[in-house]
């Protein structure tokens, strides 16, 4: 029943100069989700931004941008090399890839330090570690050409999600409805053009797009090794103030980071829980990351779980 | 610079009517450390135990049991799948196999799960993994037949060590009679005939042997991995009270995990330290094994390491 959850991540913003990363074809974006080892489910576009839902997570492209990210054991370093191959580095203003800790990195196919070996090969990108080695921690390498136009996204990551919405997320006869009920989605989320999946056994994918702003929650409901993301690029302290609160209460989590670029997520950790990990990282131009990790007084109960 | 502290550890205890152990030459038992890609570097005998210090850790052999503990990338379930099938099954009253989560389990040979897959082929027993598996969490594998004499163990594994005393222990001209002084080894294990090893570039192993008691202490003061085990049968609330106490004052980690077989070390916690994990379980024949972590205020402060 194991399945990785958790991301790995890439964001590569174009050049002024080049051409809009729109007018390539969804064949072109196929292939290329193709060498993580995944594959294109659906779609939603607006004026501003084409969002596929992927077998492993989400892809945005917009014209100066595209955002990719995959679970499981998907080899996204490779989609990539391929795309800064095909695309050529001149044309490419900065690339930021990342990747949380596994649960189970043993069974990944590469480790962020091999990811990097082959990245340093063609792009001269600085990489680091964020957190202890054997603790949550988050990996980044980040190329940066010239300045950037700064960018926001807020990361919520939940682990051991726990009460009556995991309970529903593990349960047989789950509806997708039910799902975006359940996460209040209407409430939070209001005005956003949504696409989402259920898949077999357990799992959920959604992307919301609004204009330029998107969200993308996946959920990975199995028992011991549960993880719920969400990711957005809407400022959200001052969009809704409580929007990570609202989900913390709802899913449970026993312990959870937050990942921030040139935002701030501090007013959104619950009362109660204890801050066990804290950083900020300020990579080339001003660009802030900060990673917080929290954990619930009551997730020090350990189970023994016979296997 | 990376070297893996985190031990693997296997006590196995014979029938009453098997041969003692310490019957079997000196050539058995290096034939069996070879099995876990480690060598015998020295030892220290007494009347009821001949202690091994290892390139990778600690053996010890009782007449009636023997406990052997590898650290780095050893492959210790080797050795323990030969040692049962020389002996036969039915001369073994129990088997405790234990492995704690390494600070990069990609690098190792096996994983806990394939270590038991292969045991499960030849000896009945239960696996467990205490903790969450994206925590610090603890392995077990036991395997008992009949009623087996209850034995006491504890350990301190102590990550993130910072200080005085890290300092000293990851500079260039250490000598093994000042690290001794470092610990208060004279004042804590007064009376024990000790063997103790330097190693290249960095790292620091001893075994100490008094009667049937043990102590020993392996070193890792690598940072971002630092990794510091103590394991004694001693049952130390009896025997010293504050032993843990005195050297978590000295060696400052930022995190620390006890487990304990069978004793209490409730008393062995620094009174500013968070409690981030706790679990009893109770194998058979009521036999107990607690697990508990602990985590230093301060040692949220994460960095963002350069890599």
């Amino acid at each position: 029943m194991f399945f990785e959850g958790s991301e790995k991540k890439v964001e590569v913003v174009m050049t002024s100069s080049s051409d809009s990363l729109r007018s390539l074809d969804k064949v072109f974006w196929e292939k290329l989700v193709s060498l993580s080892n995944a594959e294109i489910l659906s779609s939603v576009h607006n004026e501003q931004c084409d969002a596929y839902l992927l077998s492993e997570s989400s892809l945005f492209v917009w014209h100066d941008r595209f955002l990719m990210m995959t679970c499981g054991n998907s080899t996204l370093v490779n989609s990539l090399l391929s795309f800064i191959e095909k695309v050529g580095v001149v044309n490419i203003q900065s690339i930021k890839y990342q990747r949380n800790k596994e649960y189970l990195g043993y069974l990944q196919t590469s480790s962020f330090t091999e990811d990097i070996e082959q990245l340093k090969q063609i792009v001269d990108g600085k990489a680091y570690r964020i957190g202890h080695l054997d603790m949550h921690h988050h990996h980044v390498f980040y190329y940066g050409n010239g300045l950037v136009e700064d960018s926001i996204s807020s990361e919520l990551l939940m682990y051991h999600i726990s009460g009556n919405a995991a309970a529903y997320l593990r349960s047989d006869s789950q509806k997708k409805a039910d799902i975006r009920t359940l996460l209040q989605l209407d409430t939070l989320f209001p005005d956003f053009a949504i696409d989402d999946h259920l898949f077999e056994p357990l799992g959920y994918s959604i992307n919301g797009l609004k204009k330029d702003k998107y969200f993308t929650i996946h959920i990975t409901p199995q028992e011991s090794s549960s993880y719920v993301s969400l990711e957005t690029n809407l400022d959200i302290n001052a969009y809704q103030s409580g929007l990570f609160i609202r989900l913390l209460d709802i899913l449970k989590p026993g312990s959870w980071d937050t990942i921030s670029m040139n935002t701030q997520v501090e007013k959104q950790a619950l009362v109660d829980s204890y801050c066990i990990g804290s950083c900020e990282l300020f990579l080339n131009q001003g660009k802030e990351i900060a990673v917080k990790q929290y954990q619930q007084p009551w997730h020090k109960h350990l189970f023994a779980e016979q296997i």
